[in-house]
């Protein structure tokens, strides 16, 4: 039995986890071929578990530490175990990630949300969903249906957001270059998160980014299919 | 008399180089403490230097070295001076600076052309404008009028592109962490651009992204402040 357990994020069904961040620390644990167990959790959960020591997931128990947040857990990682594959390849890497962190929290998230709100709430449980929407009316300002108001144009809009991976693909297969790095699964885990909650095609026709997410899906023994797309 | 010649590219005014890639390339330069006299030329001028080594600029000559590209350069002068700073922090750091090149193509760049293109065009001599406008026009597919047709609008609604960068720097002062690489040269180069040809203001109120741009401004000897805001 394995002593590192990552607390995650799903609705009603646990078999189904769909929290962007957490998707970013599966494929971060893959990629460092670490075993662990995977403990999906509702929102309302959370506090309930490791003493409430975080708000929000994922977070990493691996023996005698707990470490939260996907970023702080790749870094934790990197450190802990050296001679396993790097996830950021120097320290240049690690400080351009941040620059993808943030590309991704600011482009692809708000995005996303405008057409995948309503899709999150009607996953969870009603403890869950009364939460969920009363954290996100406050924090948009507006119901979740408000939010999601143009979902047709918003989903419309989102391809044309990925230019930027689209371009770099005409230089290399992934952010890290020849192979997958923790840039990759930050990327890949705003697209894993509307794969498993909305099955929205996010991609254009004939999109070298979506080949990109394919190959992003069958990295780790496919570990990115192992929860199929809504 | 040093043995390394950048070409670069100006308007009808020697002494104010514009060009965002060749902004890149003299602090890349400058980052590896590696002296060169610039050549400033016009568009038209660029086919006439080297045997017509390459259709555009940057062109560094470095001894019976000939490279084109901002990209390439940086790659370039890596492994040609291994002993001086670096200026990617490894492999992932160049991996994921081919990100952030892309970004700023695809991001801040069309967004510039929309309000800076006319003026761009009123800063060269005759042969070079009769160039640029033929060219612009049929690779926008209509008059640089048209493309600037929105100007206002484009310039308001900048500040918001360079949302990643602010988010980001809530985290490091560098897109390569606590001190620059490539990457912050990258973005430098598209806002220096501005800087010189239009003077155009493209922060927020009380930016840290204003804040990032004046500490590459000091970088070097000051070098991006040897031009004036335009």
């Amino acid at each position: 039995m394995t002593s590192r357990t990552l607390y995650s994020l799903c609705g009603s069904d646990s078999t189904r986890p769909f929290s962007p961040h957490c998707w970013k620390t599966v494929l971060s644990l893959a990629h460092k071929g670490l075993d662990f167990e995977e403990r999906p959790l509702a929102f309302t959960a959370i506090p309930g578990v490791e003493n409430g020591f975080s708000k929000t997931v994922p977070i990493l128990r691996d023996g005698d530490q707990l470490v939260k947040d996907s970023f702080d857990i790749a870094l934790y990682l990197e450190d802990a175990y050296p001679d396993a594959p790097s996830l950021f390849n120097g320290e240049g890497g690690k400080s351009l990630a941040r620059f993808v962190e943030s590309w991704s929290q600011t482009t692809l998230h708000p995005a996303i949300a405008k057409f995948a709100i309503v899709d999150i709430h009607d996953t969870l449980d009603e403890p869950d969903r009364i939460y969920f929407r009363n954290s996100r009316t406050k924090l948009f300002g507006r119901t979740i249906e408000e939010v999601t108001a143009n979902r047709d144009a918003e989903i419309a809009a989102f391809p044309a957001k990925l230019e930027p991976i689209r371009r770099m693909l005409g230089f290399q297969p992934f952010i890290g270059g020849d192979s997958p790095l923790f840039a990759d699964y930050i990327v890949f885990g705003a697209l894993q998160w509307v794969r498993v909650i909305s099955g929205v095609d996010l991609f254009a026709q004939n999109d070298p980014v979506r080949d990109w997410f394919e190959r992003c899906l069958d990295l780790h023994g496919a570990r990115g299919r192992s929860v199929t797309a809504a």
